[in-house]
């Protein structure tokens, strides 16, 4: 006999599983290569040679021990302190490795974060669209979630909105910039207001709400965009980080926390994401992953292949009809349905175009197509959007 | 302003951490070699040949997508079925894999089941001295630790009181054999009286109560002794492994879960551990550590070395006039204090010896020794330990 809450869970993943199930018969019938599985952000692009070297010079040149023994629950001290030298260079900011806290990437780190700042009931404030899985997230340190209505066509949050679903129980604000569904990056105008209704909040609730700044894919911007470093317009931030999409890594589980000197009650914000990464069952980051991540620091995966597929399907799909916003970041288009979602979904799936409707984002009436995928699925997916386009606007 | 909850870990780990710096601060009077100290249980012995052959063999030979890429989030389907052939080969079961969830390490694991099967305020029972990171694992999924007093000399557990203990809010009992803190195997006969006491529950509770069996210590088993397989004696077991001890990993965090056919609700409690990984923010085990130790089944570090060590300190503590049992398995001597455990702990201190105090396993009045250290570390320990008896025996 399983857990209640579990059960409710299982129905939700059985439809994703059966999606999944589906998009495997229809491949058996038509051929893989004629199913276009835009439903995963599972990244296409292989991690940078450096990293395939890092990892065999690690195990050839780094004694067992301390290759593989524990370390301190918050990672290797010289990791540390190299990401923090890292950062600094890259954004002009001062940290030490006494700022950062190795993670099992960016879902264990967001995991380690909430058990530590939250109590029972404490209110964690997302902005629609967001990664669903935040609402886990915040439930298993026994939070509750509020959500921010959607801001469309834009994105950008609707600040008015936000500043009205603070409470004096509200205790962090997670963000995700760029942003996963939509791609959108959030301007250093919308972070600059945005900190400035938190610091009065704060100072009307007489403790600080976090910010937690979600940033898996900081470093997949184009147009030369640039993706504002949280920590220098709000004291109160905590980054959250991993290697899963700048380095095609997600399986391997790595990322970091950032925690600045700034932050209010910083000493023991340190040792609370410490001590909770220990019991709640990470103890540590991968040691090999962290020590090979240490010497990948200037690397990216080659990111102008998602471009490529950007500029393709941003131009095909609003050619043929449909809105959406241009995605400045991420590897997400999140497109608004002409008709109902679940039923656009489903024609989408007979044309064999599997996409993820927003409600999983908690933004009815939109799908993100994830353009983590060959060029060529995207060529060939075009005629099938052109059909969906005939077959769903102006009905 | 961090969880309230928190403050109070931070207490408790502050004074290990304390003793930790004491620990250096001695190191620097006395030289690090005059310090004895038998404090953490992280293996000492390195991984065998074939694990560092295989990381290499595995980065150099497997593709960078499948490598470091997400995959179902019990883990490879291969690697699963391998883990179970390997099971199935030592010990006559009958698993594939759907029976098993690959987890990170066995901290992760038990976390992950707890995750699955727990209501609020279930109650999980465990049978002291035990693991004290079980009470938080209980905790971070809302149940209630229920704690079975100590059973010396032997450490079998006292079944009296275990029966007294059940009631019809027991989901589940922690077992962890071979045991830390004591080192002791819990034997066939106990497994099998264990098992009919929650037979008899189980049907009376009209639900089953689950046994978790810990074994991250299963290969360290000395003088030939067998560690039975607890699936065989009670169907509603499930086991949690980790290749921390067995192939000195710990820092890599990688270990699964066995879930058999004939646990009650299989197909949901299967299914509720790959959502429960999911969630928890642990995604997936790391990938490539689970195609490593693919190749490792068969491997173990050379547990000679502990053997050696545990002789040695048994013979010679007791020689003293220490009280313990001799330990079976695992790496731990877990020794009765003749006098007040604090006083104990710190006049060892004094001679430069660190252990761990009883009450970090529920058991007061006694101290445990991890003895997976150098051999040279425990011969000229023995001095210091001779020299404690003689301080604190017959007083």
């Amino acid at each position: 006999m399983i857990a209640d809450r579990m059960k409710v869970m299982l129905g939700a993943s059985s439809a994703i599983r059966a999606m999944f199930e589906e998009g495997k018969k229809i491949a058996k019938i038509y051929g893989k290569e004629n199913v276009y599985d835009f439903s995963l952000g599972n990244p296409s692009v292989p991690a940078p040679q450096k990293v395939k070297e890092s990892f065999i010079d690690v195990i050839e040149h780094t004694d067992d021990i301390t290759l593989h023994g524990y370390m301190n629950n918050s990672g290797f001290e010289s990791v540390r302190e190299s990401i923090a030298e890292s950062i600094n260079k890259k954004f002009g900011t001062a940290f030490s490795c006494k700022n950062i806290v190795m993670t099992v990437g960016a879902a264990g780190g967001l995991n380690v974060v909430l058990r530590a700042i939250l109590n029972p009931d404490d209110e964690v404030i997302m902005i629609a669209p967001f990664f669903g899985e935040y609402l886990n997230y915040v439930a298993n340190s026994f939070g509750k979630s509020v959500i921010v209505p959607p801001n469309p066509p834009t994105f950008q949050p609707d600040l008015e909105a936000f500043e009205k679903a603070l409470t004096n129980r509200t205790k962090a604000v997670i963000i995700n910039t760029p942003n996963n569904p939509t791609g959108v990056v959030y301007s250093e105008e919308t972070l600059k207001k945005l900190s400035e209704i938190l610091d009065k909040k704060s100072k009307e609730n007489k403790q600080a709400i976090y910010l937690i700044s979600d940033e898996p894919y900081r470093e997949l911007a184009y147009d030369g965009v640039e993706v504002p470093y949280v920590t220098k317009y709000y004291a109160n931030t905590i980054v959250g980080y991993s290697y899963s999409k700048s380095l095609s890594l997600p399986g391997e589980r790595i990322g970091y926390l950032v925690i600045p000197d700034e932050a209010e009650d910083f000493e023991n914000l340190a040792s609370a994401c410490n001590v909770a990464t220990r019991i709640l069952g990470f103890v540590n980051a991968p040691s090999l992953q962290q020590l090979v991540i240490q010497k990948c620091l200037d690397e990216t995966s080659d990111i102008s292949v998602y471009d490529k597929n950007r500029e393709l399907l941003y131009n095909s799909l609003t050619e043929y009809g449909f809105e959406c916003i241009k995605p400045q970041g991420a590897f997400y288009l999140f497109v608004k349905c002409p008709i109902d979602e679940t039923q656009f979904v489903e024609k989408a799936k007979q044309l064999r175009l599997l996409l993820v409707g927003g409600k999983s984002f908690a933004c009815e009436g939109y799908v993100r197509l994830a353009y983590c995928v060959s060029y060529d699925t995207v060529v060939n997916s075009l005629p099938q959007f052109k059909q969906l386009a005939k077959e769903t606007l102006n009905k």
